[in-house]
């Protein structure tokens, strides 16, 4: 569709409060085809005809998140993630924000969620995430001995069809060679991909090797991209699963049993102490335990260039679910790394979220229905592992973070979108609302609170979070 | 002098590389009476004829320094410090930097506290701190049971007639009664005030106790202001200056044996314990050791709002000159909290600086010359204490942290300028360059590399910083 | 009595294993008149006539506990704590331990402190202390502005007559002058004392300040006496209970949020750092925290010398009982330093207590019936502070650390007797089990496994702990 | 030899002051034939013929030391270390100690020192370590793929002939197989082999890797037996030593370049974390680094059993000698770990042996001469990897722990004796001074100041220590 052929898309958003990461101000936007031509008080965007004006008074305007950690309709334990690059990325129903996005190719203007619009009213596709954010990173993997390039490709040919926001992908280097040297090269100059992922978890499977780790960090540092780890001792974790279904453990509480949170600080410590050795920045996805966070702390404390990701779920929910009677609810919650037993780790993550140790979040959202975790029902280790959260991210962090009184609405944008742009490279275009930026803007009801319920001394919003349409297929995690 | 009667000052700074503490972009900066009026490629501004053109190509264009930390012709341990408010905020002679403030006369941008002055107005000279610091925050300082406004007030009268950059006060909070509260509320109210400093040092002079502290910071706790705290136990202080006396040590060396690192961090502890009781967020001033640090980032680490606040002499140089042989260069070095024996303190400070654990610098620059250091010839509790560091500051952070590949450029402004700016709540008039903000701005000069010297395996610049005029007067802190 | 007049009294423990610190052996043990006379395999003394023999197979047989904490007939908060130096000594019912003490009336082992009775001239009962501990050290506290030598005095008059048990006296220091220290000295050459405890909390009652704090910890240093310290800021202690009270919580769980562990945390770093100062060894007395524990292990990781006293309470509940609905119960667990709401607690100071950061176990014991308690129904800081523990804390100890696998029976011994021993220089007299040892001796049944229950993946052994003779006037904690 | 041709042996040591690790006492000590008969005050032993009577007045008499890491004899990185079973052991010319040691198959009564007496005149064959150290736990350690019995077998060999004290052997699990398992339990059931050791480096040669640790941690935690470790990541030494070589730095500065000590770090940190899997007690042999000693420290406060032995050269000197522009003298300090560059290493590692976070104290005597070391002149990685210290090391400690007061003489003994004994199950037997015990003794003079120096503000003994007979031949560390 030629751009000349139809009319600007236009719209002003009135009267919110725009909220960057440094800096909150009352102001109007004025957007057009999905850039951000203004900021400033008092907009009056000439003509008048065609332009669509929502008024946004005593809400945030706010950059649209990213969540640095999905995996969309992924092949994985003999099934494949619920969410497709479709339902993971378009609108659900959320009584909690106001979703307005203006998509990057064509430019599709919602605003959905205080009329519970259906989407079909607005636009013929849906086009954004309902939770506020507006663009994903998922993960293309290939097996080992495979190429990264076909990956790559195999999973953009999934994703294009259908997503319904801004998505990206990291690729995985589940093995080592001079072709997968080459590979990474070339996707880094061709394709525009600037993080790599490898797993010190899933032995025989995607696990690397100190050796390969050490190649791929070198290669990283060389290329100038982002190199991210599974930080998990895969070895542990065979040894462990073993011992597990040896004496009789084989419900989900011995997926975290076998691999207790020293497995996962371990990992953390080893792959920072590599990546220290060639001097390449790292990257640790899904920091689930206070060990890891420390970990994590310390490295920084001592000028070290590590970036921690919690996820939602880390954030926003424990272990404790892996001991529930009911084995749906348990299984669930089953996830690599798993959620800690410790019930002080969420708030301990969003403590250190809030001063700067940790940097950015995601989801690892990964979703099986409960057909699909049923594969494992007579041993943890084939339940496929996976949460929900990329609907939930940015409420769970609203609530458990600002809500709270942990982190103000700054730093708030800075976690679920500004620092992710930053190291993803796509600063000032994403995670700001400047002129020039691209048009994600979500508009959010910081006065949403519903279902008020009092623990202790505070007042903690208790948010009952639920992908709506698969809500009878899932075993959703619930963020307490 | 309205403003008609004058031209406006128009200056356009072209082709540097524009660094905020977010983002750097090669783009020209325009500037109209002290204002930014647009930032981005190839201005063009008409009419060409009165404006100043500066070349910034391959230079750096940063927001001007703030040093949250001075005392300029302060009256102090019987003596009063050198550097007025003209000598220590005017244009010295610096290697590094070249420093472009564009002045006006009538903007009173911060209500009371924010000057700004025609340079020619005042001097022949231009009117700018060399070394890159374009404003500094001093301190009012009553005497225990004196009126803190009239404390502000005659700083103020001292700095106004002669100072050549912005500036703004702090006021101390020396003792406690419900005047002094009456009198914080209407500082903050009527002069622009927002932060209050209490000393748990200089017993008997300006030291306040536990009640007196929890009463202070649940005061500007309520007000909104910055609490301030030098945190040094001076109990022991005083206990330990006695014990030294006593076993004959009595030269430079004696003030740092008497008031050891742990000294510090027990007060910084305490203040912190003190603060968090009331909910109040602390700002730890001059940060001299490593366990004060420690204390500070592992409040942190707990959710707890801690700031703090290493100089220049503690970033760029140790305490081991306390032993060295000349005793005025010794002497030269005393200040209080003391620089640490440590040589890894200078190290570890600048790790957090570039991490996040500490947020801000200034240099206390309090300098006293010879004849004032020599009271204390026989007695190092007679040394008035203060060290330089206003010119220096920003070359210090610079080789020692971007040089040294610690921090990049962007967190160099951060910790130079922009968080001062946010938690002075200066921002974004300064410590930023952006379209409005105040045209505090330093072009910044990156490969000025003189003096090359080797240090085991990275180069560093080996820099002379001095002040120029008053050469032959002080006794200088070399940072090496 | 000359010893002449009646027959020695002479005991054979046969076939139990002996337990000391260092070392475990099976063998017999001979003691005459309350010394061990001879310890080896299959002892056969003569004449076998008028010796006792006690079977102690598959028995441990350890050195009496030493308690280092407790308060008998305390005259405190109004009241006066209701076990008094005879019902807090003698021997309970208790099913878990054999106690066999050797008395005899004539040695006076340790000069003044040290008090041995003949059980049977006292009363009908075996003269010991339920639970295994043999020997406690209680604390004589005198007003501020009165008599150290007086308050001995006092403490003294009150145990002689009744106690059952050896005990010693810790003298108090509530205030300062010369003649304080004069009766220190004289105390400590005249009277056997060899420790001193200072009070940071209790303000205006015992507090002493940091100037007091220094004078003390030099004159302990000096004579070679214990500085021990009851450690929590009693300012903050003071705001905070007013703010309490205003925000109208009245109740027990008001002492705990009136005070929390970092409260304690910043007391136990300032008493550390003072001690230091003057080189003077220090003893925390209930550390009660988790945070308070780790600044002692910090210390000691500085080389400092510092020793910290878990106590029963701390290591064997938790705080989350003051929010109990029932009052009665909630004030029951009502001291000072309270115990924490953090359920983690017990298990932490558990794990240092096995691995040496933490010294030795006392009880703070202080007990209070429920119409005591009652003084402070209405308003929290009128509770009477004090808890049980004399006749429960080996128990705890050894169901929360030995059976759950933290430590060896060598370790419970060390913790439970001989460090104490050493610490108050009573070492191998007490604390040790060998030939000229006094035959403190305790019979300690390791499989006494009665009520198990499971918890989680361990089996932890349900204690019920009562002081049985006044089960009904007390609300005892539960240790579970 | 039969016993029965021969006189009895009977020696008595006169007035010293006793020191055992809990307890110091003035006593005599009687020994016969190797076995201490008594201790006590003035003992008169019977008859006064055949006795040689040694003066011990104002000397302490301490249980002789057990170094509990040497390799003598050890075929090595093409050479074979320097000193044997024989020169290793033997008695040199030490200023320090008085060596008084009743040797365990024949009982030679040496008394060496105070008079420099030539050994031969007191016996023809030297019988004893000089340095006060009378037991060594050497290594025997099988190549990959060979049998563990054949090795213990081999060394065996190597010492029986020629040994001149007590000694055993710790064997090494360089790979792993079911004959690898059956000779582990064969060797502990047949030999007396207690600890087994297993290496994290040495890549492709002794190095196993995490799964086979994790087997061999499982079959020692089975049989009992002291699970031991070289931490240090051999993949990441691998590396390092080519990246080295790559950039042209070929001199021994390259060894720690190559392997810092967060290689160390990692590695143990790795071990812990697979030992405490298997509930395997974990033994980490020659501590170098302040960061791996805070890993063992952490690791013991969350309550895991791990033993760290710092060696006499971590704790006695720094890899600031690897700078040193006398080839030889920098790679005399070559070893593996290496010493770090931290000059306040040794400190730190004392502080913690001090205060119990670190248990027990090695050498890792491993000592080639300057030709030797030459193999490796051109290229870092090929000098033999080994220093000296078995002679040193308990003057090591004693001037840099207890001299310096850090430690007390009970401590002292504590961990240059006692607890290698109690560890490898040879106390009470050794480690102690008492009846029944093996008359392993020596007379220790803590007055023997020579040389000193001032550094600072403490009095520190400068003490020359070298290995007299081969002075020539060898590049010897000196402690300073």
């Amino acid at each position: 569709m030629p751009p000349q052929t139809r009319a600007r898309q236009r719209l002003l958003i009135k009267g919110g409060k725009v909220v960057n990461y440094d800096l909150s101000v009352v102001a109007d936007v004025y957007v057009e085809d999905g850039v951000v031509q203004q900021v400033g008080p008092n907009l009056n965007p000439e003509p008048s005809t065609g332009l669509v004006v929502l008024d946004a008074t005593s809400k945030l305007v706010i950059p649209g998140g990213i969540d640095t950690h999905t995996h969309m309709e992924f092949p994985f334990m003999g099934s494949r993630s619920k969410d497709d690059f479709y339902t993971g990325t378009k609108v659900g129903a959320h009584v909690h924000v106001y979703v307005c996005i203006w998509a990057f190719s064509e430019g599709c203007l919602l605003d959905i969620v205080v009329k519970q619009l259906a989407y079909s009213e607005v636009h013929p596709q849906p086009a954004a995430i309902a939770g506020g954010t507006t663009m994903i990173i998922d993960f293309a993997i290939p097996q080992k001995g495979c190429s990264l390039t076909e990956a790559f490709d195999t999973w953009k040919s999934w994703a294009d069809p259908k997503v319904c926001c801004d998505y990206s992908l990291h690729v995985a280097v589940t093995w080592w060679s001079n072709k997968v040297k080459q590979e990474m090269e070339s996707l880094v100059q061709n394709k525009g991909v600037n993080s790599f992922k490898m797993f010190m978890a899933y032995k025989d499977i995607y696990m690397v090797n100190d050796e390969e780790l050490y190649e791929a960090f070198s290669c990283c540092k060389e290329l100038g991209a982002v190199a991210q780890v599974h930080a998990e001792n895969g070895e542990l974790i065979a040894q462990g699963a073993k011992k597990m279904l040896a004496m009789g453990i084989t419900g989900p509480e011995g997926h975290e049993l076998c691999r207790p949170e020293e497995v996962e600080a371990e990992a953390t410590q080893r792959a920072i102490t590599i990546a220290n050795a060639v001097n390449c920045p790292l990257y640790v996805v899904h920091v689930m335990s206070k060990s890891s966070a420390k970990v994590i702390s310390n490295a920084r404390r001592e000028g070290k260039v590590v970036y921690g990701e919690p996820i939602a779920a880390s954030l926003g929910t424990d272990g404790t679910n892996y001991w529930n009677k009911d084995w749906a609810h348990a299984a669930a919650y089953v996830m690599g790394p798993p959620l800690r037993p410790d019930p002080s780790t969420p708030g301990f993550l969003m403590n250190l979220l809030a001063n700067g140790d940790l940097s950015v979040t995601g989801t690892d959202n990964c979703t099986f229905d409960i057909s699909q975790k049923a594969l494992g029902k007579d041993d943890f280790t084939k339940i496929p592992n996976g949460v929900n959260g990329v609907e939930d991210r940015m409420s769970v962090i609203w609530e458990k973070g600002v809500h709270s009184g942990k982190m103000d609405e700054n730093r708030f944008v800075a976690v679920t979108s500004t620092n992710a742009a930053k190291i993803f490279n796509l600063y000032p275009k994403k995670g700001r609302i400047a002129v020039g930026s691209d048009a994600d803007i979500v508009v959010w009801d910081p006065k949403a609170t519903s279902n008020l319920k009092i623990f202790g001394l505070s007042v903690i919003k208790s948010i009952e979070l639920t992908l709506s349409v698969t809500k009878n297929h899932y075993h959703l995690l619930t963020f307490q």
